[in-house]
């Protein structure tokens, strides 16, 4: 079967195929960085009463047109608005209410003069060194959401500062997408549990833990299915496993001959399935294969782990994004940065360099990390990873670049 | 009492005199995100035996050179190596053994032949079109790290591919911090349950999900220990209680008269404390108390959730990475923008001005988002805090700033 090898793009645009996992409702104290799955219009008027941003005394605008430092005008103290509570007193002509940040504005009253401009003479009289406009210091009941004003929208994964406001609006539960879970396999007759010392030609399970972490930080549930002899039985019957208990299924390694295609062949023994994608016109990552099954994907990803965090960085992260039901977000995490070196690159392919982020001055700088390729010492001395395009021959020494850094 | 109001850097040098949490052991799998408390040296070589990098033939390099595709070089087809056992056979003069990638190199033999290069006439005779050099395509048994290598440095908080590297040198338990814990404590008279209805006056209690959430964000362990009235008694009894359970206390809100030193007086009567902050020099944030209490902070912070953002990003952020035991790291969410308007800043204080990014061409535009200051619905639509330094009296339409971006 001929299959041909997939571009970037081509295969961004297959994994945008997937629909998002399903909906649950959970406590507003566990919402952080979940995904809404529906807009949050407002249910009230917040903050639902007039209220000053500021220490100080309310007052009439007018009463202290025309105040300044030299000449200030003269105004009764009429009482104090306690926190919490309606006021009990009224602000007629000529008079000042003393009020505290986030108070309610008291009848009468239409702005608040800032208390660096008051000056108290005696019990019962106030001396201000400034004029206030109306509504001066003072936001609307409505000023910062009203009913049905839309607050925060479907796709949006929560901040901190996103949860307070649904604090505020009394949203004590968050109608939000389930945490995707992802099933992991670890293939290859060579791969052995990281708890084995390896004999020769042996290596402990690294891409399980790196995958797992990986899910983590993406915000999904890595479920470890397990560690597969190169056999066909043995890894359909895991892939079906996967199926069962996650919403992906990962399988990584088989790179020994023969064993490349398991899961080429696994995917297609099982029914209503799709080869999607044979190959990936990336270095590295090549040899990724991705399967529906199905509305579940299967991803074949290489054995080497310095391949596989690229195929994960690339493809993996937009992928768990989609089946959290994440809108499109601005991607924060690509840096700016002057390349340190050239950079060649072999056309017809985009490369993924592995480089470190060294602050210069005012900018960063991007330091491609060599040694060969298959080291996965690599790996912990970069920062991130900077793409190389397939259209370009290589990038010069001195170019201002674009690094997708990792996550910490 | 007087006490000088101090500049950001004051501030975040009193903070880093705070010491680490605790340590503890923890399964790898468990070990993402958490901060290394010692370095970790190369237990062993890695990979331990001579690897290929590639697929194709293990061959002695002397018996390829010269080869091209009008003159390729024929060699005999020896056998193969077998994905983790090793090599039943050797390479001698004139043979070459099939490999897959990670296969362990078979003696005789010093280099790898890609794939790409290899034609099979028959059963035992192969083709080569290209020669290598000794080593190529191979790297030695301590290539990526030998025995007792630095691999990763004490203070590193563990990425997905420094938890894969753990797993590939066997570390099944990660020596690390233990997750700090912070207690929090809403005060306010006006301040009610996010379940409950307000009255007029009254406001749902923001901070604690907003601070919980910005705990969840930096690893942290948020402990609710309560909504307080604006008395001391009660007060006291909670940051007692606070400091019982957890590494530092933090107490927001208290902005009603008379009760915004109720901080200031609870932690005064407390042992062995020491005032460190009253006030800082920011704006918003500035009646912000930090204390120390025996080896613990507590501090006091602005009762406005946008005020209390802003000093959580600007001092609680490096305060529990100092407390998590975590190394100076690379700040990867400072953004370059260009900055969309003018700003003006009052000289003397820090500004922290809210902004959204904007994708203009190859760079981000950063808008001031303006409106009143108290309203907590700025809060949703910022991305991230521009500062305008007090040495300024703002910025300009047009000038390349940094915005420091809020976590997702």
């Amino acid at each position: 079967m001929f299959f041909k090898v997939k571009t970037t793009e081509e295969v961004l645009s297959l994994i945008g195929r997937f629909s998002p996992v399903d909906r649950e409702s959970v406590p507003l104290d566990e919402a952080f960085g979940r995904v809404l799955c529906q807009d949050i219009a407002s249910p009230e008027n917040l903050p639902g009463f007039p209220r000053t941003t500021v220490d100080g005394y309310a007052v009439r605008a007018r009463d202290s047109f025309g105040a300044t430092e030299n000449l200030p005008a003269l105004l009764e103290i009429a009482g104090e608005v306690k926190m919490g509570e309606v006021p009990s007193v009224t602000v007629g002509a000529g008079k000042a209410v003393r009020i505290s940040t986030g108070g309610m504005l008291p009848q009468g009253a239409d702005s608040v003069v800032m208390i660096e401009y008051c000056h108290r003479l005696d019990e019962g009289t106030l001396e201000i060194s400034r004029a206030v406009s109306p509504q001066e210091n003072v936001i609307q009941p409505d000023d910062d959401f009203k009913v049905g004003d839309l607050v925060l929208g479907k796709g949006r994964r929560l901040r901190a500062q996103d949860v307070g406001v649904m604090a505020g609006l009394g949203v004590t539960d968050a109608e939000v997408y389930r945490v995707p879970k992802v099933a992991i396999i670890s293939t290859g007759d060579e791969v052995i549990p990281i708890d084995r010392k390896p004999g020769p030609g042996q290596v402990r399970d690294i891409n399980t833990y790196t995958l797992s972490a990986f899910c983590e930080q993406e915000s999904a549930v890595p479920i470890f299915i397990g560690l597969c002899r190169d056999r066909f039985d043995d890894l359909l019957a895991m892939v079906k496993k996967g199926l069962d208990v996650a919403d992906t299924v990962w399988v990584s390694g088989g790179s020994s001959v023969g064993t490349r295609d398991l899961t080429l062949k696994v995917l297609e023994s099982l029914q209503d399935v799709e080869l999607l994608v044979h190959g990936i016109s990336i270095s590295p990552g090549k040899p990724t294969i991705i399967g529906r099954i199905g509305h579940r994907a299967l991803f074949g990803l290489p054995g080497h782990v310095a391949s596989a965090m690229v195929v994960a960085e690339i493809f993996l992260r937009p992928f768990l994004s989609r089946l959290s039901g994440e809108a499109e977000k601005k991607r924060h995490n690509l840096v700016r940065a002057r390349l340190a070196r050239n950079v060649e690159s072999a056309s017809g392919r985009d490369d993924f360099i592995r480089v470190r982020l060294v602050k210069q001055g005012d900018e960063w700088a991007a330091e491609p990390i060599f040694g060969k390729s298959g080291l996965i010492s690599t790996l912990v001395e970069a920062d991130g990873l900077l793409r190389v395009d397939r259209n370009t021959e290589g990038l010069y020494q001195g170019d201002m670049v674009e690094v997708m850094v990792f996550d910490r």
